[in-house]
C-alpha cells in the first residue's frame, strides 16, 4: 500500500486588493492505530509515510518492546477512517504489553485520581550513556544538513524532521512527519530497522524540545540532542538528569548550550 | 497558588570560532491533570498559566460538558509531579463522564481492535453556523495583529498563541502555552468564561493546522480559523464538511483561502 503523503489543493491566495488562483501542496494526515497482537495501544493523527517505523519507534519509547526483535510479522491495513499498523509480540513480550495497559489506564482517564495519574505520568528516564563527540562547527550547521533532506517540507512548508548524525559524517537518516513527535519515533524505529546504534550520533530536530523528545531520546539511549529552536525548562531538567547534552537555537551557524556541554568540542582533534 | 510560567537558564552561546556565555528564558512546561469529579480524564502537558481556562475548554471541546455552568467549584492543586485542574460536574452531566470513559478506553490501548479504534477516534462534527464576515485586510493582519499580543512568546521565542477576532475590533483575547492545542482549548475556555459566545469571531492561530485544532473549533461553534502556515489535507478536508473557512499561510500581508471563502469579503461595506 501507497497511501498518498500529500495533495495538490486548489485555493485561492489573498492580498487585500486581489485574489489570484493557485494550487497548494498540502501534506496529508491519518489517524494510524499502533495495534499488537491484535489489539490497538494508540491512535494517532500522522503522516502516512515510514508507517512501519513510526509503529516500530513508538513500540520502543513507549517500552513495549526493548529490541526489534521481539516484533514479528508486520502488517499495514488500510480502512475508511485510518491505517492499522499490525505487530505481533514475541511470546515473552505478550507480559509486557498487558503491564503497560494497566499502567496506560491512568493518565488517559480510566479512573485514577489525579494524584496518581500524575505519577504514573512522570516515567523515570535511564542515564545515557558517555556517547559521541561533535566539534561546534557540526553542530552550528546541523539544522542546515537536516533542511537539505525534508523533501516532504520543500513541497508543503509544513512538516517536522528528525535526522541523525553522526560524527564527522552528517546526517545518515531523515524521517518526516507532521508531527515532530511521530518524526522522532520514525527515525528510532529507522535507526533500529537499519541496525545502527542509536548511541552512536545526535538527534536533530526541526521544531522546540518538549520533554517528550527528550524521554524518548533517552529511552533510545542518544546523548545529545539538537533542535533549531528552544526548548522547556522542564524538558531541560530531564536532559541534565540524564546527562544528555541539550544543543538550541541551532540556526544561523550559532546554537545555545545548556546541558552536558563537554560532548561540544572546539577541535577536530578534541572529537576522539 | 502561581506557578512560574518561565525561568531563567544559564546557558552557553556557541558559534564556530567562540563561545560566551548567556542567560535565557525558557518556558515552564508541567503535567496537568484535567479531574473531573475526583478521578483524571486526561494528562498533559502544558504552560502553567490559565490553567482553569485550559480545564474548562478541555472539558468543552471533549464534550465532557456543553456549557460551563455544568461545572462546579474549581480547585488547583499543586503536586510533585504536576498540577491538578479539579472540577466537580453538575449531577446530570456525571453520566455523560461516564459514558467517556468507556468511549475513551479504545483509542488508547484498552484493547479494542484496530478498526474499532480507528472507528471510535473519528468524531462526527457539527456544522458550524453562518457567523460573521471578515474584510480581506483583517485576514491578512491577523496573525501580525495576534504577535504584538504574545507576552511569553517575547520572552521565550518558543510558545504558540490562540487569538479571538471580532470583526472590526482587532484580536480581543488571546491564550498562550507550549502546545498549540493547549492554547486553542485555553481560548475556548476563556471566551466561556468571559460569556463571548465563540460564534461571533475567528480564530487565530501561530501554528499550522492539523485536525485536532479543527475539531476544536467546529465543536466550540468557530466558523473562522486563520493560521500563520499550512492545514494538513485531512484538516481541510474537515473544514470543508463542517462548513469552516479555512485561511492559511496568514503572514506578510497575504494569506490562502482553501474553503467556504464566502465570509472572507473584498470591502467593508460587505461585511454587514
Amino acid at each position: 500500500m501507497a497511501a498518498r503523503v500529500h495533495i495538490s489543493q486548489p485555493g485561492l491566495s489573498v492580498q487585500p486588493d486581489r485574489a489570484v488562483a493557485v494550487h497548494r501542496t498540502l501534506p496529508e494526515e491519518v489517524a494510524v492505530a499502533m495495534v499488537f497482537d491484535g489489539s490497538s495501544a494508540a491512535v494517532m493523527m500522522a503522516t502516512p509515510a515510514d508507517v512501519q517505523d513510526l509503529a516500530l519507534g513508538f513500540a520502543l519509547s513507549e517500552g513495549i518492546v526493548t529490541a526489534p526483535d521481539q516484533l514479528d510479522g508486520f502488517e499495514l491495513a488500510e480502512h475508511p477512517n485510518g491505517l492499522e499498523a499490525r505487530f505481533w509480540l514475541r511470546e515473552d513480550r505478550a507480559d509486557a504489553l498487558a503491564e503497560r495497559r494497566r499502567f496506560m489506564a491512568g493518565p488517559v482517564g480510566c479512573g485514577l485520581c489525579g494524584i496518581d495519574s500524575l505519577d504514573a505520568a512522570a516515567r523515570d528516564l535511564p542515564s545515557v550513556g558517555d556517547g559521541p563527540r561533535f566539534t561546534r562547527a557540526e553542530v552550528a550547521r546541523a539544522t542546515d544538513m537536516l533542511r537539505d533532506q525534508q523533501p516532504l517540507h520543500d513541497q508543503t512548508r509544513a512538516t517536522h524532521a528528525a535526522g541523525f548524525l553522526l560524527p564527522g559524517a552528517g546526517i545518515v537518516l531523515v524521517r518526516e512527519d507532521v508531527g515532530r513527535h511521530n518524526a522522532l519515533d520514525k527515525l528510532i524505529g529507522a535507526l533500529a530497522r537499519q541496525g545502527i546504534d542509536p548511541a552512536t550520533g545526535a538527534v536533530v530536530m526541526t521544531s522546540r524540545l518538549s520533554v517528550e523528545l527528550v524521554q524518548k531520546c533517552a529511552i533510545a539511549g542518544i546523548s545529545t540532542l539538537i533542535a533549531v529552536s528552544a526548548p522547556t525548562a522542564h524538558a531541560l531538567r530531564l536532559a541534565q538528569g540524564a546527562g544528555m547534552t541539550l544543543a538550541a537555537f541551532a540556526r544561523g551557524g550559532a546554537f545555545d548550550l545548556y546541558s552536558h556541554p563537554h560532548r561540544v568540542t572546539e577541535k577536530v582533534s578534541d572529537v576522539a
